[in-house]
């Protein structure tokens, strides 16, 4: 059998809590998430890797110490590996993340924002 | 200053070939490029890698030695390393590839259709 295709919005419609990623495929060792955002997250970095967003839906702010970056629908960043980061969404904002196997959502933050990860949907 | 948001419609402005990657993005030693694909490829495999592909506009079908999936935009597929594929679009179809960085748009087959990597725009 071939590969199977992954719908993003398919999937979407599976889960509806925020802050906590999905798994829905993965490229090697590392893993392509969906979350749902919404409010305010913590301020964390990750020491190890790079962290891939990309809008789906909706808008999300991700502020660093020095500036903030706005992303919409069809908006990728890459937040660097180490760089202290918070994400925001004023309302529902659903995107993709790509990182590494393993990755935990609040990297050196942990505290009670910490999802489980290698969750999938 | 923060890292810049990569805006997927402005880039694909800026380019109208096709089967030729543009590097937008990099996500520690990964790539994600934007290629507008039309006709049909040729048959080749990735023997050291995945391959991701994300359809950001109209139809691509990839086919296997063993079936095709067919992808829309908001669909994606990985195709596992070392799996023969060959992806033909009827009308132009843009995607969005993850791979890691110096991979061959034409893998084992090489031939006049391969792009040169690493091609920033």
């Amino acid at each position: 059998m071939p590969p199977s295709p992954i719908r993003i919005e398919e999937k979407f419609g599976l889960f509806s809590d925020r802050w906590s990623p999905r798994v829905v495929a993965e490229l090697n060792d590392y893993q392509v998430k969906l979350a749902r955002l919404e409010g305010e997250f913590v301020w964390h970095r990750h020491d190890e890797t790079d962290e891939l967003f990309l809008v789906i839906g909706g808008t999300v702010e991700i502020a660093f110490r020095d500036g903030t970056v706005r992303l919409s629908e069809g908006e990728m960043l890459v937040v660097p590996k180490g760089v202290e980061h918070c994400p925001r969404a004023q309302e529902e904002c659903r995107v993709l993340i790509i990182e590494p196997r393993g990755v935990l959502n609040t990297g050196d933050a942990g505290g009670d924002r910490t999802a489980e990860a290698d969750v999938w949907i």
